[in-house]
């Protein structure tokens, strides 16, 4: 159990160890016989605990590391307690069920471990993933001769990314000289717009490159949960009066919960006249462009300083392969970083190539490489197509929620969710109040019996009423008929959570 | 070419694709024959280039989708145009080779794909990496009752996120309440306290978080690279006298170039003394707690108020499998994140545990998983072996350097590395930046050729005569001899490159 996976060698290493793994999943798979394991968090975590007690290797019960037993009993347990996206009834998250390509692509990224910090960790992988970052900037519009980026762990970090070189291009201009590197300069009070439906990791990342979250000025959105130009036009304009520095605008393209797209152009207009940065977080969103149908959605997205695209949501990804891309590749200076270990001047002047200056991440793995070999096998038409499947299967689900007594539908569906809730019978459940205690419980209950994973948010705002359930349809297998049956299950456990409330 | 990985079917959809992976990573292996292929970056990438261009879908040549073909030639690409840290003959990086066993476990988490910010999307995944960070806790010294922690992306990721709440607890102990998330205030200069051969992760952290590179005091080192403890508490009490911020001192255990390990002891004592958070970046050197004859050397560590290890070094994962761990679990609630489509508190009080508020990301790959199998099968037991077995072949390559008329050694090797130079025999090339020359243009001899990866790397100061070269020893599979033979190519190279100059 000491064999590596490099060499001459390490496929016939790998072979037994991976049919261990394929029996087990199928094993694993057939235990669980649905969406997710029945029973509650503590029952499955007694069962994790007990596993690993089990095979405790420091209690001295046989020889460690001679056979692949606790490969097969962990990943049957891993199979046995996840929730599985290829599953019809789980369609809760921007969680998506990977392509067994995506998959396979991935075991050679596991085995040849290539880091992406030093062209003599990653020859090939190197050239690879600058291949398709010009890819990628071809697809959203920049132009690849100009613009760079780099492969993250998702959205979250990319939106930092953005934010980051947002918040030094500001302090450089600010200071009339290069500061980024100098820490925050006491001066205005820099400013970040964001709409009420962006992802939290704005937040989070204000708070991490030390602006505070209250640099973040939230931006009122529509019913559909689209930000309001005209008030994001007057947020600027407050916040220029004052004296403050508006650091950046974060538009969101594919909000979490509905999808929404906001006015790209207009954000654009807004960003350029104020002299602000304009990130775009096209993490779900960004997956339109790979459809003909939906790519005018993001019209508008090549105007952003810098995007979000993650292949792990409308890319059918394994985590992670979220990208950034940043519009003008000087815009990346402040990353820059040499490493007499990594990247020296004369190894650079000798033709080789360094990507540790477009990363917050030294150690790398080639998240490239699958997203590669997907583009390579199904093309952007193939990859449209399972968009388009899963944006049909959302207003299906739409269509059967209006048709639906007991459901009611937020908005009509943008991408690939639909956001609708519950409507106890019981008189005394109708108030908004108790509607939220009933959807948030009918919820859990379909997770305890071991029956849907149904997503659950509250729009924005404040006060009781805001509770939504919400189908994310990621995958492109689910039928129309899948769909009815799901929603059935979430309306006849509303009526089971009335029975006992 | 749209199956999945999940499901029931997904094993039988994976088989197949599996195959085609190993064979193609055998024939790129085959194809590369050596440590790294051979030529020029530019060949190599023209190469990547031309494959990429030969399968283009978009051009129209044939059905997309309907082989593995993609799969196959890029895989074997990949496998070609790598360097392989499973040849004994590549030996640069803290890259190290993976264990079969972990890339099969690896294969399951790509498959099964569950996501670590909800229990929803990963039920059995959150508790096993939970029971996992306890195991880990345990092996620092930490009490697992208290402790927490969370898997990274690797050592830059967790220095960050140790100095992000260094400089959270700071700036709420300066304020008199929590002020973590509303930006520094202007005040005090925060410092931070790392060594001349801490890793350059820690002035980017610094950047990144808003602190500025100049928060960071370089702390003179011994000829060991380990940090000097007398000229630490000197920069102290000059912080402190100034009127300064001492926000954290971080201490390397095992510095990339020589794994010397900073005085962990005195580092606790000072930071204590000066109210100062105290990082034990453990990266590399936290692989000694596996072996019984080199866990001494990190004695002190627990003292620590957080820790990073990497299990994608001295732990034979493939990436990224970093670990953070922070002593007391309440230090971590600047991080505290409510998500409401995530970790709602009616969930939380209903028994759903979450672990979003632990990470920087969102979307998480289980990369806790592939660490249990390993721990499981071989043993922490088992794993030191592994860790003496590559320390062992670091004293046999200072050694074999010691007896080579062409080789100068540096100091001990203290893990697992050995650093060194070539002496040039021209009198004209040994002064010290003609020799500097020499050895950095050998190392690249060596790739050019196909020959060899090793290491290049600068000791810390000014001036020329600092270039070095280094083997770090990784693959436990590595022979004594292959290791003088290793050594021989550098030397031989050094005369060529004498020969030429």
């Amino acid at each position: 159990m000491t064999a590596l996976s490099g060499g001459a060698e390490g496929p016939r290493a790998l072979r037994p160890l991976l049919e261990t793994v394929l029996d087990a999943l199928a094993e694993g798979a057939a235990r669980r016989g649905g969406p997710l394991p029945v029973g509650t968090p503590k029952e499955l975590a007694d069962l994790v605990a007990q596993t690993l007690a089990d095979l405790d290797t420091s209690a001295g019960t046989g020889e460690p590391g001679a056979d692949a037993e606790p490969l097969h009993r962990l990943t049957a347990l891993l199979a046995q307690g996840s929730t599985d996206p290829a599953d019809p009834f789980c369609a809760a998250h921007l969680h998506c069920p990977p392509l067994s390509l995506a998959v396979a692509a991935d075991l050679a990224a596991s085995a040849l471990n290539p880091s992406q910090d030093s062209w003599d960790q990653a020859p090939a992988a190197t050239a690879l993933e600058t291949l398709l970052i010009r890819d990628l900037a071809d697809l959203v519009g920049y132009d690849p001769d100009t613009a760079t980026g780099v492969l993250t762990s998702g959205g979250t970090e990319s939106n930092l990314m953005g934010l980051m070189l947002a918040r030094d291009c500001a302090l450089t201009r600010a200071a009339g000289r290069p500061t980024e590197l100098h820490g925050l300069p006491s001066g205005p009070v820099p400013r970040i717009f964001a709409s009420a439906a962006a992802h939290f990791s704005v937040q989070r990342a204000a708070a991490l490159l030390g602006l505070g979250e209250q640099a973040v000025v939230t931006v009122p959105v529509d019913r559909d949960l689209r930000m309001d130009a005209d008030a994001l036009a007057a947020a600027l304009h407050r916040c220029t009066a004052a004296g403050e520095t508006p650091v950046a605008i974060v538009a969101t393209a594919g909000t979490t919960d509905t999808g929404a797209v906001d006015p790209l152009h207009r954000a654009a207009d807004l960003a350029a006249e104020h002299g602000a940065w304009l990130h775009v977080d096209a993490a779900y969103g960004g997956g339109a462009l790979l459809s003909d149908r939906l790519a005018p959605l993001l019209d508008g997205v090549s105007r952003a300083d810098s995007v979000s695209l993650d292949w792990h949501k409308l890319g059918w990804q394994p985590a992670a392969a979220g990208v950034f891309l940043a519009r003008h590749a000087e815009s990346y200076a402040p990353l820059a970083r040499r490493a007499v270990y990594l990247n020296p001047a004369d190894d650079e002047e000798a033709g080789y190539p360094s990507l540790l200056g477009l990363s917050l991440r030294t150690t790398r793995r080639p998240d490239a490489f699958k997203i590669a070999v997907t583009l390579r096998t199904l093309g952007r038409a193939g990859l449209g197509r399972l968009v388009d499947a899963c944006h049909a299967l959302a207003h299906h689900a739409a269509a059967t929620v209006d048709a639906h007594p007991l459901l009611e539908l937020h908005t009509a569906p943008v991408l690939t969710t639909a956001v609708f809730h519950y409507l106890p019978q019981r008189p005394e459940l109708r108030d908004p109040a108790a509607r939220d205690t009933v959807n948030a419980a009918l919820r859990r209950r379909l997770l305890r019996e071991g029956r849907a994973v149904v997503g659950r948010t509250e729009l924005p705002g404040q006060g009781p009423g805001r509770i939504r359930l919400k189908l994310t349809l990621l995958n492109p297998h689910t039928t129309p008929a899948d769909v009815e049956r799901l929603l059935h299950a979430v309306a006849a456990a509303g009526q089971a959570e009335e029975a006992e409330a």
